[in-house]
């Protein structure tokens, strides 16, 4: 199918062209970009094969394509994402326009009323894990934030199964560099970042109303959280650790049931014997989780390993791709993560 | 005043040559080491001035030492310990033997029964921000561990402040390597530890019932808290997070005046405005501290910043014996830390 | 073909497997391990897919199997591989058993004689871009070590076309710490390696004579080289800095057009416009060239990026089997590197 | 003595805050900076202690001043040392402007004319082990960059001793990051610089001339070198690898001695048994040295580490400014390194 991936330049654009590339059904053939477009693959990601393909002024007239993924900043993609769904072209968008699903949500996440509201509820939430069939039937998708991907991949589980109390939801996430994109920040320096933990956007960051969004909506009752994300020296990876009080007697084999049983149906995340690390997932588009009762508070502890530029980015917009097109979910994403 | 550092070899140890090195009134004159005994401290720290020192053997047979500094691993100093302090000798305990107060709460926490119960109860907890009238008047004081030190300094105020209900404290903490010592194993190999990050010790780490032990005190009743340590790719720094509902209507006002009040009551506690970065600390024997209300769910969300080696260990080993010995309490911790 | 990895465990091992995992034609039925064996291949690669395949003990005894590589430590590949060979099986030898061709040779380098020395003329040196017909017709093939696939890459065909002279070759290398292997050593703990940089095994290095003794072959000259490797701190990568006294009235172009040339004629070669950056090449079996005239004191610079795990270990066997086995040169190595 | 640091915002300038505050003889009064004139230090330099001091604007009218350092990107010292040194205040400038010896030589570096010609021979050059003496007269002292001094601490002594042939000279040298200063560009980005190692400024380096007029002036000859930087993912340190044909029948003996002798008479270099890391000389001001010959090409490698921010910039400056104050040469400078 012919792909248009626009947004090349970033980071989750270069990993959306290394994925396509390797797809056995997608095949790019317009690479967009902004203020790079002009310049060629290669100038820009210069570790990826090919480098000698130009990237492209950004447009909706792209006759032929059959699918376009869009990697841009937050409120970039809302006209040109509209545009292109209106002429048949099925368009995942990995950034923020149409995550939050209603108006008001909108509204209140990011203190400005959105373009186009009523295109709001056209677009599907793409995280396949907890909306498959939606996701089946649509030619419009949010893939979701990376921080929302990792934290709902535990909480949503054990949330569906009763394991949790969802009064005190805590949720504290710790993510490589990468996630903050490729721009020129003094905040993103290596001699600012390296050597060093911090925590950031402490009860502002925007992905907490997508992760209570998503969780809501998967388990059809209003719920809360508390979300602190932290920022890392390393380059990728995404760690959520979630804490909440268990509801009732739960025990340790009950978490990891609850979240096995929700690892059977998805091809992409699995249950392990440790506490995940991020190193594990690097590279592929695997999710790794684990849980914990404390018996000495009654508190549930559960954590979700994932990319956060593949399985928190270019590797899940694929994942909606494939199942949009009607391919096999897991067709381009066979390859395995590296390490060291 | 005549000084030996037992247990020299290590990080911890390093850091207490480093420091006393640059002490007015205290005087190294004894560095004890087990199997690298015979060797010369350049070569087991050749980062220090004065690497010609010979180390020597582990004794408790020092006349004419004053104050004793020991660094050893868990289970090591309590038969010298005792023994030192027994000759007159002020002790200042590095390692964990000494810091639960009772026969039962060490055994609960370390699955043994203590070598020597009949001597907990003569050990100062050696924080001075929370216990400092203690250590004014003991000869022997257990130095907290480095988590617990993190996470007491911005908890123990706003439960002394009333600001935080206590029922679902959850104290998320991030450390770099050295705080796992200088140990050979595979999990601390920079292969296995570079560009990744990963909770460990999930629910039984033995900092835990610490922190409980010591806020309890602080604020005279029962508190738990649930406590996941994380692994981050830096060599130094502890950040705490520290997440709880707020007690009534509190503001982010007077979480940050509640942690204010005690900064200003301590002269190496600091409230900034940020969150705060393991980076700025890295170094020195500061510890940084702020706190937000997140109205979405009346949490209270606090954080606090220390190097795990200086405020963590050897830094507020010497601040205790400052304090042991009529001294100022920041005598010899006045350097400032580096960065980048 | 049915192919075995002897020596899963380690890194070139675990790159092994997720190479010869995507690879077309080669079908890993075998996978051997020392201590490892009885443990699965998730436990020692965790970021692999198909982490229930078991690890088998090692063996020659590998009925059906047509193509094995092993990737063991130094010593224990000689018997192993060449009962293999003698078995009819097609082995590739990333260890450094086989790679120098004379019993005087390898006395002179390693400090013993070698165990098998009538085997040593038998093995064909693996680095395709020098080597390709001898490979291709061979059944056994010593796969190149890191450093010389870098410096090699570099200074061969520099020095075939006589654009340097040859008796002032200076090679500096710079390594990530995969290149030192899985092992449990002090020195390779993160809180030695972060941070830092150093020069090691200083005139020693076993990969010197391997680096005159190939680029002698090649050019029919005896030449000789000094080298000097670094470890940095990162994961992987190894960039060689080659300097050497211009032969004559060479140009900046002259230098370029020599390495340019050598590129086109090699598929995983290629001549960039800038200094070389190893995060450019980490994860895929391209090496990246340059190289530059100083005119102030007519020295050739020239240097060499290479993944030591891939092009300098797992991706090169992999080309190397492929010639042997009449395949496609660039078979199962199409996949892109990773950034960042 | 009352002490001015103009430049204050950047690293070196941060480093010179936390070393002349801890000054047995210098006194910051004033603390003055370009764009950050107005902030104070602790919102540019959180690590330091004091943060409440205000960052000043950038002026030579500083009544009382006695000395000054200068922490300027080039070109924006010259007329302001210039100024400070007539009005009597000691300068020490630890940027490029006033390095080189000849109106030629800059131009010929820098590709334009000096803006103070006449001023040129005024300047010390300020690297105490080869020109002491000079140093010791001047109130104008330029600093020098990083990499000459790491790498003359070694060259020059085996120069000077006779021991290497001068003709084919070639220094590799690796720098942490902040070698290239806090200023926002793309290639420093921590997604930029993290986990890779590359070399730049191939034959193009101002650090090149300024070691070859060095080198040249301590022997008595001209000599001139072949230099390549490179960039390691570090945040400090700098590693120079210096390779030179033997000059005759020359030993490993005759290169340590050498190199001994010269640390001899110096107390911030000192010769080891074993390759210098630079993490064993962050955040001092020593130098470790180690020298070796490689009998196979008859070659001598030496190496010199050095923390590039602090023998490398502020803390040789402070060395520079007590020789011109006639003050011990190690006051202020005894701090020890850090590691880990």
């Amino acid at each position: 199918m012919k792909t248009a991936i626009l947004g090349a330049s970033g980071y989750g654009g270069g990993e959306l062209v290394r994925l396509v590339d390797g797809h056995p059904a997608l095949d790019t053939i317009y690479l967009g970009a902004h203020s790079q477009a002009g310049r060629t693959l290669g100038e820009v990601h210069p570790h990826l094969w090919g480098g000698d393909r130009l990237l492209s002024p950004m447009t909706a007239d792209l006759p032929g394509i059959e699918v376009a993924f869009l990697a841009l900043p937050h409120g970039e993609s809302a006209e040109l994402g509209a545009a292109l769904a209106e002429r048949g072209v099925k368009v995942i968008d990995l950034g923020s326009d149409f995550r939050l699903d209603t108006p008001d949500r909108y509204q209140s996440a990011y203190g400005a009323p959105h373009p186009l509201p009523d295109e709001l509820d056209r677009w599907a939430y793409g995280l396949p894990e907890l909306f498959r069939e939606s996701i089946m039937g649509a030619d419009r998708v949010a893939a979701p934030g990376c921080y929302p991907t990792a934290a709902l991949l535990a909480l949503a589980p054990l949330t569906a199964a009763g394991i949790i109390e969802t009064n005190h939801v805590v949720v504290n996430a710790m993510s490589g560099v990468s996630g903050a994109g490729r721009a020129l920040r003094a905040d993103l320096l290596f001699g600012a970042v390296d050597e060093g933990v911090r925590a950031y956007a402490v009860t502002t960051h925007r992905h907490r109303p997508e992760i209570e969004m998503a969780v809501s909506d998967f388990v059809g009752s209003r719920i809360s959280v508390t979300f602190t994300p932290h920022l890392v020296p390393m380059q990728r990876g995404i760690l959520a650790t979630i804490t909440a009080p268990a509801a009732g007697s739960v025990t340790g084999s009950s978490v990891r049931g609850a979240l096995g049983e929700f690892a059977d149906h998805n091809p992409f995340v699995e249950l392990i014997d440790e506490p995940p690390q991020t190193r594990w997932v690097v590279g592929s588009n695997r999710a790794l989780v684990n849980g914990y009762l404390d018996p000495a508070t009654n508190t549930v502890i559960a954590m979700a390993a994932i990319d956060n530029l593949v399985k928190g980015a270019a590797g899940q917009a694929i994942q909606a791709a494939n199942l949009m097109c009607g391919l096999d979910e897991t067709a381009g994403l066979g390859a395995a993560g590296w390490m060291p």
